[in-house]
């Protein structure tokens, strides 16, 4: 017997979709249903076998078992009270999003004791976005990281089976805790990249090699997903910039002091943490 | 015939190994040699066939008619004078160092008229070192600057034959350019990987994506040729690095005051660059 009887997905891109088309395949689901913004989003991820079907309605998910809120962090915010009004009682309600402070209290809030809300986040992804990049492995070897808000061992273990299912470790953690430490390990590098690609003069970049390529490729992000993330878990990453600010004047007045033995320790207990990544 | 009858590799590592290799399979040289300060890398560099034969010391070098310097920058300065002792007249002297200024400078100082002094840096490498990461296909599709201190055609010439036979492009630029840009392409990103290394909690790393993954993949690198680095080209690091606070600081004062339209658009900016990279 399947783990759930009908799945949402509410945001058929890049997650969502492999969301569906990794559920499919283990055959988690009876059926599997996309919410859209728009029919074509919903057509491609027919074709694809993302999803068996769907619309650009949230009231499409009214019978489902299990509901994934997968579009952007401001989207979620705005439409958890209109998909707690559609859910069906006792539905399980997870979101993949990347920050989680903000959601879980927003859906603290509304989701009351209609339905049990679980905060997912998987740390898989890519700087590519949509339907069209859905990878059906894009979950396997992965952690995902639960933030529930509901304490219900039996949801709580549900979600885990699916998380494995698809190949993915699970952790809990507190949304606190969870956004302070995806703070530096995520969103401090995601500002780092975005603000060295923005003070470096085009035509420098044919003088490039593949470590600039490398450091900056999350620069390629969505930018409408990191404006998302950024605001929603502002004040950690104010703190966690602030705090590499610091190291950063630390750098700079080892080498305009010419400390050398200090630079030559600095460097080398970077490279150290970096080989035990 | 080849391109010269003998080549001279000082410093064996993973460019000089390389280039030792490189040129050997292409049949640049009559005879290529090692200088090494250990023994077991001449023996190493050898049984690769990197080189054909070679030493401990610099006086292996006399008979080359190109010498090349593969040593870290600091290494380069100290051996400049004994190397322009040792070469024969009117050899053909190279380095492949990541700095400029400075070495020229001191090449223009003891070159004088015996040895023609070409400044190379070729773009390519890896976070590993040593001989034993050696690749012949190193500098294939890699573009190499040439900063000349000599300024006669035909070195220049027989230089850039040599790198385009190894598979690289060449540009010639003055190492006062060449300084400032590798500052912003190279210096700089190698720079924020290391501090963002060094505040990274331990204890986060289970926590942590292929985002970060690649970010610091370049603070793996060999602490002390990064040392070199940035005390060699200090001026253009600090006046990149304060370049790159202030962009921090744009970003810090856009999130804190919340400004979403211009933290959208400034986001979008810096992937619409990256996307041209």
């Amino acid at each position: 017997m399947p783990l759930f009887k009908k799945v949402a997905i509410v945001g058929v891109g890049l997650i969502g979709g492999s969301l569906g088309l990794a559920i499919k395949k283990k055959k988690l689901a009876r059926s599997v249903l996309g919410v859209a913004r728009h029919k074509e989003t919903i057509h491609k991820a027919r074709k694809l076998g993302a999803i068996d079907h769907g619309g650009t309605s949230l009231s499409f998910i009214q019978d489902a078992d299990l509901i994934i809120l997968a579009t952007p962090i401001s989207h979620i915010l705005k439409e958890l009270p209109q998909v707690v009004k559609f859910a069906k009682k006792n539905a399980l309600l997870m979101d993949v999003a990347s920050t989680k402070n903000e959601i879980l209290k927003t859906a603290k809030k509304y989701a009351k004791n209609k339905v049990h809300f679980i905060g997912c986040h998987p740390l898989a992804g890519s700087e590519k976005r949509g339907i069209d990049n859905a990878n059906v492995n894009l979950f396997k070897g992965a952690l995902c990281i639960l933030t529930p808000l509901v304490q219900r061992k039996a949801e709580i273990f549900k979600i885990q089976r699916l998380w494995h299912s698809l190949g993915a470790r699970t952790c809990i953690l507190s949304s606190e805790r969870h956004d302070r430490i995806l703070a530096y390990t995520s969103h401090l590098p995601h500002a780092l990249a975005f603000c060295l690609m923005h003070i470096l003069p085009i035509n420098y970049f044919v003088f490039s090699a593949t470590g600039l390529k490398d450091t900056t490729r999350i620069a390629a992000s969505d930018f409408l997903v990191w404006k998302d993330i950024f605001l929603s878990n502002k004040k950690e990453v104010i703190s966690a910039v602030k705090n590499y600010q610091r190291r950063l004047n630390y750098f700079l007045r080892l080498l305009s002091r010419n400390k050398q033995r200090k630079l030559e320790n600095f460097l080398a207990t970077a490279k150290l943490k970096r080989d035990s990544l």
